[in-house]
């Protein structure tokens, strides 16, 4: 058998150009969920770039629920290959890279599953998304459900992983707060959004174990939201929600 | 909000390297099935290139059954982007280019899910995927069921689309040949995977009106495949399988 000879006319290294940019209600790394539909109310619009002629290249996407979106970790502060990661859940055991989802990959290339919210003539909203402001597209493809829903695919390391969910409590202030800031930005999920975010608990591992006396703030649309978990780290409060001034 | 303004220090345009290439049953771009899963026989094997550490970062893959891979249509014969495509089973209707999987891409970037039949230490065989011989390998990772297996998601076009399979016969010869060629390749899949690819009459749009009696000829493993379609167009023929010599 001919065995991975590549076609001479094909160069090997393949350059991708971004078809657009994310637009992300995320504008931290820091609480964004680990996967796509983690956070079923993040919202996320794809502003596609002229050249791919949106308002041609788009039609017959609103028959589909679900996308497809190529994008690059374009912000991975490590840029080194490690073929062994550290899987957050795993809580210091090692995996190989290929075997996870970890942004960390020989290619800086992430895959993510998003509904689709509308199809607009330059641009899509989306709906679930993992992905940080500014992530630039390099391709986006509809789902298939025919083929790539398998309900009985095996599911690894990942599928047996604990995941817990902390309670998430608003005080007063932020309950009102939250609303306010919802018609703002004529978003009426964004208090569902706060749970969902909070509930996987988004503070790094090495925090866990010692700081739950401590304010975390991310930021999320225009908003710094200021948190902390209780003395049994079993409750998240949001504590306060601030305009973000640049 | 901030409108996708890509970060200084990212370079847009993402190149990527192969982490390794795809040895496949399918030696030829004709008869290759036009999705992942349509031929679930289908023989193909990932062969890592040694810089990712095959046998480090495939640890764990074993306990997944499904994988996705990302590669390059890199035997694209039309180079250049257009933001309407013909999808084959539209019979000459146009569907933007982004509301399909067709290869015609701006970006020449692929994506299909296939099972893992075996890890080894720098290899993956896989079943039921659509990739030439040669394809080069971007990416692979781990199907996540409970993200993205979505049975209900509204499938656009291609839902309704018309799917026709036709009979698939063998002659006499055939059917000891196949036999024969099946145990020199050690793969007991061998009459399936010819059923599976010929089922969907492979043949392209533009000949299927006229051409009923010539014979075709595709290249699976290390066989040319003869073929011919009956009058009524209702029933496939396998008429030969002949021994490729290059």
């Amino acid at each position: 058998m001919i065995l991975g000879v590549p076609f001479k006319e094909f160069a090997l290294d393949l350059v991708l150009k971004p078809i657009g940019f994310f637009e992300s209600c995320f504008k931290d790394k820091f609480a964004i969920p680990r996967q796509p539909g983690l956070a079923p109310h993040a919202w996320g619009k794809i502003n596609f770039e002229s050249f791919v002629q949106p308002e041609l290249s788009l039609d017959g996407l609103q028959g589909y629920s679900h996308l497809w979106l190529v994008f690059a970790f374009h912000q991975n502060s490590n840029q080194r290959y490690h073929a062994k990661v550290h899987p957050p859940r795993l809580e210091g055991k090692t995996m190989g890279a290929l075997a996870t989802r970890s942004p960390h990959r020989p290619n800086n290339i992430g895959l993510s599953l998003v509904k689709i919210y509308k199809v607009l003539s330059d641009s899509v909203i989306v709906m679930g998304a993992d992905l940080l402001d500014g992530t630039p597209i390099y391709d986006v493809k509809p789902y298939l459900p025919a083929i790539e829903s398998i309900p009985d695919a095996r599911d690894g390391w990942s599928g047996q992983a604990p995941d817990p969910k902390l309670a998430v409590e608003f005080s007063e202030t932020t309950r009102i707060l939250v609303d306010t800031c919802s018609q703002e930005i004529e978003y009426p999920f964004l208090k569902d959004l706060i749970v969902e975010v909070l509930s996987r608990d988004p503070r790094p591992q090495a925090y866990k174990a010692t700081d739950y006396k401590e304010i975390h703030i991310f930021r999320l649309f225009k908003w710094d939201v200021h948190f902390s978990v209780d003395d049994e780290q079993k409750k998240i409060l949001v504590r306060n929600l601030v305009r973000y001034v640049k």
